[in-house]
């Protein structure tokens, strides 16, 4: 009874394909894009025995492209991206930063990542200062800030690198440590001698292309590389033609693309690229743009880089030299015009934007080229990391919807990311609190202006509740300012917190202080503006969350309610010292976001986890102090109170399981509230 | 700014727990079981520096019990079950079978398992047969039989074994082979020697208690150990005390409990269970129940086993010694009677039944006792295997939906089972079909009863379309005889198919013959009887879903319609030879069920997988020649129109991924079946 063995026909046999002779046919649309069709032709293939069989055995996840639901770009590396993006004519922009001097200097640039990569960059750069350190774990070191760039806002970042001044060894440390930090590109550059004459470094590496080769000697093909182009050629080349010589041994190197210096005039680019390509450079060039910004500025920039401001811009910006808006609204008008002529060239695939830390220029030109992505969609619920071995993570317990950066922090050290599941996961535990407020957890917003938010005398747990009620509301506090940020909350309310603001409001009055929550979502579709995130065509659903602190006579009466609601709220209730209490079965996580796509497996990005849960109340409980309490005098009736509530309060989660029907978790908290009204019998 | 450490609290320190006031003042309900509780102690140790922080650090996953939405009994050893079930006063039932002699009557048994299985015995047992090669790869032997009963029918089983005339090495090899292939569970026992003497295998082992220790000896825990007791002493023992020491050494050894040699009276029962506790036998002691079926099978086990029929029960059946029937109710009556006393006792925690081989007495007397658990709720959508390197499994293809056993066998190989995901899983590729259709996959019809089902003379494709209409309409074919399976199909059509009947019908008329299908689900209870799995107070979802056999022209005129649901439907359309066209997404799994449960993470068991159908396609193809058309000769003009669709035909499946509106796909088969009754123009 034995099975004919399928026929095993030659490589290239001519069976008459039915794709074929349907697309000859004009019937059907394969929208396969052609990467799936490489790896269908493997599958296409009959199997017989010791054939392609044994082939397919180890290689089922290969044949695979990304996990589901998320964005392709995701696994790609950043030339594959511009490939990709050059293939469906799709433009793209990039923007450079500089590191800052300063700690706070620190924060504010990180808090311009979001804000910028909000618009949709294909990558960001961070300019190399060597006369800073620039590969320490200093908080404003070059490498620091394109590792949080990475790692924290989730941007695809290039950290700038030049062989001036250090040893082969000492570059090699930086490039391992890049490594080890998730960066993945790198902009080679020489880098500007510091004395008078170049002096090279004994055993260092004199020009930018021998850091190239340098790099793909050592990293091989792990970096992607971009180098520098000068359109007018180098200050210190003997000529334009000898800088063009050296701009090809740059790429004959190893070099991925190329940057070009700023410039004001299209032709400059044109021309650039015309002899670039008459050289044999074939890579993409990127013009950079330089929207002026002051006078400044400009003129600093200009003696950097050794060039030229053009007569006809000089004209126009010497008269309002000491005007700063009507010369960046000048640099705004020139900017456009210049990036217009380019893109329409069809020479240029994409825009570089030195941005001097400003947004302001940049974001305007970018928006009237309507290149600015407004509101891009969510590919998860909640914001990635770019990291290439957080690649797969689709997965986290909600505690850290507003703490993002503190979630990725404090995972830092994993070396697997849930994918799929939570449960599945036999991930270490969560770091340690320790040096975590040091940097990137610190507030935005100054002690003095935390001080007006939050008060500058506290008389009683009510007024705690009033602060959270005014962040809540939006509505000034009694000294007439907003309440923008809490402890546990770095940024406004989210948009889809508003859907629930009446109910919030009404329950933080009563000293219920929510700290998190979720309506809940039946089925809307996956392009919904406020609770929509993943590929288009789908749906995404919720189960309603809350979390907050509460006094422990609001719990008692809480759990005497939670009675009736057994079978239907999962809860976890947990003090400072860690008492704690929950139905959770099983110790199980409860998928709380999820949605369904075509042609994909569910994705289910968060999830109520009750292990994770006791790390997040460590860090939970501390904020109260760290943040809120050391505002104040060590013995004031301030300071006291926040540490009672921090003592004394408990840390409680609700889920509503049943996502189809109205919300229950609300009237939970009123029948508490009642029940606590309600004179004791006793 | 470093955090201060929360305190460090010693072991034991009485904090004032809520959890413990709140029962206290009654007003917490913690409805967790206890192995909970247990859990949850040691997530309730607040945490330190070194201390149960650490602890958690490695047994992340071990703080958790069972996968979400799985039956936690999946996960348990039986002794845990039965303390599971002792604890909560649930009785259990077990059930005893022998052997088959004949090849067809393993395909019998194997069916026998899976139709009282449905009723949910605790676990079943297969004897050992020392006579024919109990241990062999043989399709009979109690080995195999074993084995099937775990894999493909998902039974908690227990194999017999005997010391009797085997070396030690022999017994170390079975036990070897039984836990590779999945079993859990020994019945140890001496078995009966052959001559008339008992003479010791040199080098072998002597006794039940022998064999115990030496399973102990060399699997430690591994197996669960069941031995047998003689309520009126074996009958080769000195004395009924003898025999009891003999039965306490066994225990002593190692056993975990107890079934006991058949009796018919209560009071024997009762009598042996209060002399074991006298002898400090503590472990369960299970009665093993023998409803008489006929006169020769009674007389013949009793020959066997040396025991006497009571007087009372031989004055009943002697004079009706001829009519079965008369003699089965009897033994039914009987039976219950029986068990009623012992449950009513107290002392019997479940019941074992001899069924020899034969379902209707044993499914009677457990009906009658209100333990035949009717329809009972399924974990899954699909049949799970028992063994237990599949206890994480929850997600498969849903190609194999009517053929579990086909997908077990052929996945028998995989080291891990995909959990969660499929995408995820690197499991190697499915095994080859060759050996497959000699044994657990044949139909359970003979060929005359084929023949007569799909015609003994094929006319045209026509009539084959025919053969799929009266299967799924149920109506008896034009000779009269209905059609009540497939060669894809084994069993008659699953409830859910019959929603989508009239459809089916139409479609199949036409020549796009159906062998799978579901219809679309959006959030029916998980209690739902046609639809429903999974714990209680969950929804349950599904893309409706399509699979069938067509010709070219059909596929032709099918992907000219396809284009205008290219958004909405999923294909994958391939013939024998592996030609393919689809448009799965990057070659990604499409979740076509899904699960949403209290407290739970999500449960997707079916995805549609571009990869594995390309596997599961040699199947398919396979049986129309291996089951339909080697039904007829060679030349035949029936086994070629078999033939000549194997060969030209494709299968195609269909996804509607908009699960929350009315399933187009009847729409998209009507539109292609329009196309192509429409005149061509050219």
């Amino acid at each position: 009874m034995d099975l004919p063995k399928p026929e095993v026909l030659p490589a290239g046999h001519c069976y008459p394909s039915l794709g074929m002779q349907a697309l000859e046919a004009g019937i059907a649309s394969l929208s396969v894009p052609p990467s799936i069709s490489r790896d269908l032709a493997m599958v296409n293939e009959p199997r017989g025995k010791g054939g392609p069989s044994a082939h397919l055995e180890g290689s089922k996840d290969s044949l695979r492209g990304s996990p589901p639901g998320l964005d392709p770009e995701r696994r790609e590396r950043l030339w594959e991206k511009m490939k990709r993006r050059m293939e469906s004519g799709d433009k793209w922009f990039s923007l450079e930063f500089f590191p800052p001097r300063m700690a706070q200097g620190a924060v504010n640039l990180i808090a311009l990542f979001d804000q910028m990569g909000a618009g949709g960059p294909l990558f960001i750069d961070v300019t190399w200062r060597p006369t800073e350190d620039p590969g320490s774990d200093k908080e404003t070191s070059s490498m620091t800030i394109a590792s949080a760039a990475v790692n924290y806002c989730g941007l695809e970042t290039m950290l700038h690198m030049t062989c001036c001044h250090q040893s082969r060894e000492a570059i090699t440390g930086h490039l391992h440590k890049a490594r080890r930090l998730g960066l993945k590109n790198i902009l080679a550059l020489r880098g500007d001698p510091t004395g008078e004459q170049w002096e090279e470094e004994e055993g260092g590496l004199s020009y930018a292309a021998d850091l190239v080769k340098h790099i793909r000697s050592e990293f091989g093909d792990y970096f992607d590389i971009c180098v520098a182009g000068y359109p007018k050629g180098h200050p210190d080349a003997e000529s334009f033609e000898a800088d063009l010589e050296h701009l090809k041994e740059k790429v004959s190197a190893g070099a991925d693309f190329i940057i070009t210096q700023l410039f004001f005039e299209a032709d400059t680019f044109f021309l650039f690229v015309k002899a670039c390509s008459e050289m044999g450079i074939t890579c993409p060039i990127l013009p950079g743009i330089f929207p002026i910004q002051s006078y400044h500025s400009l003129r600093h920039l200009m003696r950097l880089s050794k060039l030229e401001v053009p007569q006809n811009i000089k004209d126009v910006i010497e008269p309002i030299k000491d005007n700063d808006d009507a010369i960046c609204n000048y640099g705004i008008e020139q900017a456009v015009s210049l990036c217009q002529k380019l893109l329409a060239s069809g020479l240029v695939p994409g825009l570089h934007f030195y941005t001097l830390n400003r947004w302001k220029a940049t974001t305007e030109v970018l928006k009237r080229l309507g290149m600015w992505t407004e509101e891009p969609r969510r590919p998860l619920p909640w914001a990635l990391s770019a990291h290439p071995k957080r690649r797969e993570e689709d997965v986290r317990p909600i505690f850290w919807a507003s703490r993002p950066k503190s979630y990725i922090y404090r995972t830092r050290d994993w070396d697997e990311f849930p994918n799929g599941r939570w449960g599945n996961s036999s991930s270490p535990a969560f770091g340690e609190l320790k040096d975590y407020y040091l940097f990137y957890l610190k507030s935005k917003a100054p002690r003095e202006e935390l001080l007006k938010m939050w008060g500058e005398q506290l008389t009683g747990e009510e007024s705690v509740f009033d602060v959270f009620v005014h962040y809540l509301s939006g509505e000034p506090n009694h000294h007439g300012h907003p309440v923008t940020c809490l402890p546990w909350n770095d940024e406004p309310l989210a948009a889809e917190t508003s859907l629930m603001k009446k109910e919030l409001l009404r329950v933080n009055q009563r000293g219920i202080l929510t700290i998190n929550s979720q309506p809940r979502v039946n089925g809307k579709p996956s392009s919904d503006p406020v609770v929509g995130w993943g590929p288009s065509g789908g749906y995404v659903f919720q189960k309603a969350y809350l979390e907050f602190f509460t006094s422990r006579k609001t719990v008692e009466a809480l759990l005497q309610v939670l009675k009736k609601y057994e079978l239907r709220v999962n809860y976890h209730i947990v003090d400072v010292k860690g008492e704690n209490i929950t139905n959770a079965p099983e110790l199980q996580p409860n998928a709380v976001t999820w949605g369904i796509f075509p042609g994909r497996e569910i994705i289910q990005p968060t999830v109520v986890d009750p292990v994770s849960f006791m790390f997040w109340k460590d860090e939970a409980f501390a904020l109260w102090v760290e943040q809120w309490g050391k505002l104040y005098d060590e013995k004031s009736p301030s300071r006291l109170i926040i540490q009672h509530i921090h003592d004394n309060y408990f840390l409680v989660n609700l889920v509503d399981n049943e996502f189809p029907l109205e919300n229950c978790l609300w009237q939970v908290l009123e029948d508490t509230l009642e029940l606590l009204n309600r004179p004791t019998s006793e």
